[in-house]
């Protein structure tokens, strides 16, 4: 039955999405020895896969509640991706952003139409704020990562990979707040049942990987990593599906997923975030794991500060 | 005839170079009211169009010839390919460096299968060493862009674009040694005789610009540009090419290149080097003569140094 609901997902949101290339470089196989195929999420409507899950959270709304809008809390690429998916569905969208959250940011989600709040840098206050919003507009909450439309919207990009390349025997995917890896899992499990899914998130916010250890969801105790897409916490929502369907969780260090940017930046000529990086940093860094393997890599995103980049 | 030179090159060429892809980004569309296709040889192979020419030259020759190698004098991306096309060929490849390259390029060349010979960093010298190469070694000089069989496998990017989008309305590309806009200006009047060709070039190296507008090869009178590949001259072959078969030449400032490169990097996420960027720089400038027009740019590479990025 879910599979069902990921391919009418898929179906449903197509219009409002790109169907991402698939790249690969001759010099990355050689020095793994695999077959890598990055899935480019990079280039994505506004630059993020976020944009999947966005899109089909707002498709599973009923007329009343479009009508009264959407309203979330995220000072990243959820907060545009829900912008900009709302502009093109015509609903309105309330983003709830930190106070300082970059300018260029603020000014990017204003640029896809949504309607800014701003809250204190604290999740107390940003959840507050958002429950305010939602109380006085009627807009519906969605949570950029702990909801089960969103992970199901984000399964897609697996799913276009799975289908163009049904070769694979294990995907890769970075670990934040958990919707990208749960939506990888749930496409893996229902369309390819024995390729596996491995997770890879920075070392120094490694709650997903205790969590599994420990069966519980831990928390991060610093947000120390330059891949600043994955600082988030796993949910009650999608660390069920991450329990039950992934294989493994690696994690990396900072210089690694450093390494790993600039080596898709020369060697794909792509623009991806840290983020995107630390899947391929774990494949390099347990390379003997992925030897003579079709390994898939879903590249996150491409929304980085130029100015700011790491080498 | 040359439309039949020009298919064949490209049938010859297609086992040892990528298809690239086309791109297009909503917000630059928007931003200049045009539609630009971006043809992004950055995806070729070794990361640069110059892939084409030099398959095609070594193509070109006979078994004797073959086995004698080739050889040419560069610093730049025609080191990296003459030397992969080789490879790919079974061939020897003779490249002349000055001795004052980045080692990073030597070492980039010798690992494509390149015997280096290095030389002084003078024009003179550079010839004089390529001489006595193909003089003790029987190999075949191939000069990177004033060469008719380098310009003609060059002129497939442009037929693969006019292919792929038949309605395109200008073709704009970087001009340096006139190796790339004279294959772009053959491809266009033979494939698409009312598209017009627009080549793009710093306004500290015009010599193209000067050299079409005195009707003889003008040299440049400083390198002083970031677009580091479009240093070179004007040459005897390519020279007539541009003259007959390109509409005119916009020159842009050191600013506007670094400015429509970020704009690559941003909203395409693609890493280019600063010479692709010259073309984009052209429309942004002249943004009227591009109004409500299908346009291509043929982005020519993506060999940049990273710590080097003006942004």
């Amino acid at each position: 039955m879910e599979k069902k609901i990921i391919l009418d997902c898929h179906k449903s949101i197509i219009p409002y999405i790109h169907h991402t290339p698939v790249l690969s470089s001759t010099f990355i196989n050689e020095l793994t020895n695999s077959k890598i195929f990055f899935k480019c999420e990079n280039f994505q409507r506004m630059g993020a896969f976020k944009m999947r899950g966005a899109t089909n959270a707002i498709l599973q709304l009923g007329n009343f509640q479009r009508e009264k809008g959407v309203v979330t809390h995220s000072s990243g690429n959820f907060a545009q991706a829900l912008s900009l998916a709302a502009k093109s569905l015509g609903v309105k969208a309330f983003i709830v952003m930190p106070n300082n959250a970059p300018k260029v940011k603020i000014e990017a989600v204003k640029g896809y139409g949504g309607i800014v709040t701003l809250c204190e840098p604290n999740i107390v206050d940003r959840e507050a704020t958002a429950r305010n919003v939602s109380t006085s507009t009627g807009a519906t909450f969605i949570h950029p990562s702990n909801d089960l439309d969103v992970i199901i919207g984000n399964a897609t990009a697996c799913l276009e990979l799975l289908e163009e390349y049904p070769n694979l025997e294990i995907v890769v995917a970075p670990v934040g707040g958990g919707g990208l890896i749960a939506g990888t899992a749930l496409s893996t499990h229902y369309f390819r049942k024995d390729c596996k899914v491995i997770g890879a998130e920075p070392s120094s916010v490694d709650d997903a990987y205790r969590s599994l250890k420990s069966g519980k969801i831990e928390k991060n105790e610093t947000t120390n990593t330059i891949a600043d897409g994955l600082k988030t916490q796993l949910g009650t929502i999608n660390f069920p599906i991450i329990q039950q369907y992934i294989n493994d969780i690696i994690t990396v260090e900072e210089n690694e997923i450093i390494n790993a940017m600039r080596m898709i930046y020369e060697r794909l000529k792509i623009v991806v975030e840290p983020s995107s990086a630390v899947a391929l940093a774990a494949v390099l860094k347990n390379e003997n794991d992925f030897r003579n393997k079709n390994v898939g890599i879903i590249l996150s995103g491409g929304n980085v500060d130029l100015s700011k980049l790491p080498f």
